[in-house]
């Protein structure tokens, strides 16, 4: 017997994210569930757990030959606390209240900051910690003090965002809220997703891998009532009766989308991604008249530490003037950076914090000198604009005071001991890693929602495929977007079994 | 006989743009016409006459009682050049390439500038020029010297934009390329829009006033083959055999969609709007699948000047830093000023400067002194920021020089006559002027792009609509919307009517 014919090379492609396909269309439908989740990431993978605990029928397509998506290559560090602390933090010390976590979300998501979904993150994240402890995530329980990019041991719990920081410690009551999966090295991600992917599928989540979704099927009240897919390389028509889910990623690998929507990322040469963000998630919910926000909004981080101690250093652009408090989170660092005029951006330090970055050990030290003076000259500044803004943090740092960029006490310290050094972070030389923030418009249930506010029958979206609590790059924490994904991925799912 | 009746209260709203008809839910045609524009303003109304001098029929919706849209409120300014110059430019002296109008347009576009639509528009300006002339759009033809927000003269030519400021300055010949309608005072709007309105007439397009467009009649191969719209009170389905073409301006009006798509336009409180900057013709598109680009962008503006001696004057912020070449375009100015930290922003000027704003002359004065000391410690600034900041920039503009931030020679003066002022354009006292710049992703000849970039059959946009050459509030001269909107309006009008 001949085997299927995959289509013909020279056939038009009859499918495209970009344009639903009429039910009308439909020749036969090869599979029926309740719900359809497109992606098995961490947002996938917590909907099918939550739709198939509701009693929905569930189906996960996905692109890869296995499950995990991106979160499977991060650290595997969820943002949760509030509600007076989650057990590791109480079992450290720190109290968190839901007023607190709340407040730094709103600070964190940036003028378009969303309340509905803040609120109900805030009130649920110290159960939903525990709900991620009950799907057999692992959790040492062990807290890990100081400044870090992820932790390189297995440790749970870490200062993760800009908490400490000005401006954000006066409006939040601090508290560490990174909470990793138990992983020895930086791969949380993986063991949070085996445990998430093996869950849903013992609750009989049926999952195809290597399964392409390529659009929507939209019937003519302007319900999603399906998805076209090719699974294991033969077009196949999948009827949803009770919804699809989104939750396919984000954008960071699709060029194209970038230059249209995000041309500020452009600038970041490091995808932070599984292989498969290819924005097809985001299209197939454009295509259906899904709004989306903030596209233009990216994570981005420059890792110029650890070793913590160049976090006493100063970034100067090419004024000679400092533009950031140097303690914030990396990520709100790297923005700063990234924007500075004509890309020019160096971080001066003196012989005592001196030290390569550990994860981009080959920075290029730009210009060292015995004094500030020659610093300044090497680098061609204008004269006498890096020695005052030495000369001023200096002082106020021995006072112990940072009064023009509010910097914690913990990290001042005088630039006095030399030789002194200026590396390098200009644009020629900056190693940035990105991903994007900008996605559909969702309720907190993951309904997304039309120009008018609206939702569309039948369509949820979660994950980076969402525009979720992280929405803006300058308020990025480490752990924001799993966090997001994995609560609001169980909204959806809960929300489109229900319907 | 009874009247017809309007559709009942308690009636659920049968149409949004946010939704399109599909061609199955309409019952009758009761209009017909090879193509429809929505919104009879710069961009519709050019999209009108191009059309109908290829031979198309056309009927144009617009929602007010007469025709000119936000373009009639506007001063009528149109930035055009290259090819050698206007023959305004040429007649006083000003050479302009067409290398020249791109490379400026190019760095006016920002990260995101459309290199195709950008090059289109180069080639193409002067020669838009003459055709404004030709549809009986008045010019005086002279020119006015000098730093202005709008000519209150009714000369034509005039510097609009960022041209000789740095970073512009450096990377494009500059040239006075804002091109006024011959009005005696700020109305050139009115006079440019009744003389491109009565022409559409009188070319026999059909243009039907108090009609709101509803929503897009999309056939199952997702071309857009026509309009529902309420007209006179009565709904009705109109048949564009050719095309659709979206001209209904941008969302200034609509908080929801700014909250949701442009929050930082939220800190302005003066709308730039005729009225119906409502975003419906880009919800209509994003009903299609139309994307959208740069929905966080806007223009805006604080008039600090004239008199233009404030523009000798130096912006710092709360650090008592400086932060813009004062020199640059006012809306440039304007979204510096909007982002610095804690709102705060202050215009530093001494006695031989000070004048008041003449748009708003009721300005706070936050602090006076008669030397620089007490007008730091009046603002309650760190001790020796301010102080630092002007006597460095007094010393350097002493000798013609202002290598921190290169304004130009003409506007360098050092700050030494007391007694000394401190002008507030701190957030509370703001006000800022603002439209619109994020709309529908379009090709040069205005056809609308899905999430792919390809194309969607039967469908335009042109103007605040559409995402055009404007689209990056930093970057934005006087004239660019308007000519963005008649050039490209144009072109989707022979485009449409080429169908």
């Amino acid at each position: 017997m001949p085997q299927q014919q995959p289509p013909s090379q020279s056939q038009p492609r009859r499918f495209s994210p970009a344009r639903p396909c009429p039910v009308e269309d439909v020749p036969r439908w090869d599979l029926e569930t309740d719900v359809v989740v497109i992606g098995f990431g961490a947002a996938g993978a917590c909907a099918a757990i939550e739709a198939r605990q509701a009693g929905a029928r569930v189906r996960v397509l996905e692109v890869a030959s296995a499950g995990g998506g991106s979160a499977s290559w991060s650290g595997g560090e969820v943002y949760v606390g509030g509600s007076g602390g989650t057990s590791v933090q109480r079992a450290h010390g720190f109290e968190d209240s839901t007023e607190d976590l709340a407040a730094y979300l709103m600070m964190a998501g940036g003028p378009g900051a969303d309340g509905e979904r803040v609120h109900t993150y805030a009130e649920g994240a110290e159960a939903h910690f525990r709900w991620l402890q009950d799907q057999g995530v692992p959790f040492k329980g062990t807290y890990l003090p100081g400044k870090w990019i992820e932790p390189t041991t297995d440790d749970t719990l870490l200062w993760s965002g800009s908490e400490q920081a000005w401006p954000f410690r006066d409006k939040a009551r601090p508290a560490p809220r990174g909470h990793t999966a138990q992983f020895k090295g930086w791969g949380g991600g993986k063991v949070l997703m085996e445990k998430l992917c093996a869950k849903a599928a013992e609750l009989g989540a049926e999952v195809h891998t290597d399964s392409r979704a390529l659009t929507l099927v939209l019937d003519r009240a302007h319900t999603v009532v399906g998805v076209v897919a090719r699974m294991d390389g033969v077009e196949k028509f999948v009827r949803a009766h009770k919804g699809v889910i989104l939750c396919a990623g984000g954008f960071i690998l699709n060029k194209a989308m970038l230059a249209r929507f995000t041309p500020g990322a452009l600038a970041c040469n490091k995808e932070v991604s599984g292989g498969n963000d290819d924005g097809s998630g985001i299209r197939m919910g454009m295509a259906v008249g899904g709004a989306v926000t903030h596209m233009d909004q990216f994570f981005a981080t420059v890792p110029f530490f650890p070793p913590a101690s160049l976090v006493k250093g100063i970034f100067i652009n090419g004024r000679g003037e400092r533009f950031i408090n140097e303690d914030a989170y990396h990520g709100r660092v790297a923005h700063y950076v990234l924007r500075q005029p004509e890309g020019k951006a160096w971080l001066l330090v003196d012989d005592a914090i001196f030290g390569r970055p550990v994860i981009k050990p080959d920075v290029t030290v730009a210009a060292v000198g015995e004094t500030w003076e020659e610093v300044e000259a090497e680098l061609g500044l204008p004269a006498g604009s890096l020695v005052h803004t030495v000369k001023t943090f200096n002082e106020q740092a021995e006072a112990g005071r940072d009064p023009l960029f509010h910097k914690a006490p913990d990290w001042l310290r005088p630039l006095t001991q030399a030789p002194f050094a200026a590396i390098s972070y200009c644009s020629a030389e900056l190693e940035a890693h990105a991903f994007t923030l900008g996605g559909l418009a969702t309720r907190p249930s993951g309904e997304v929602l039309d120009g008018d506010g609206q939702p569309i029958r039948g369509l949820y979206a979660a994950g980076r495929s969402a525009c979720g609590l992280p929405r803006w790059g300058e308020g990025y924490s480490s752990g924001l977007s799993l966090g997001d994904s994995t609560f609001f991925g169980r909204m959806a799912g809960k929300a489109a079994a229900a319907a």
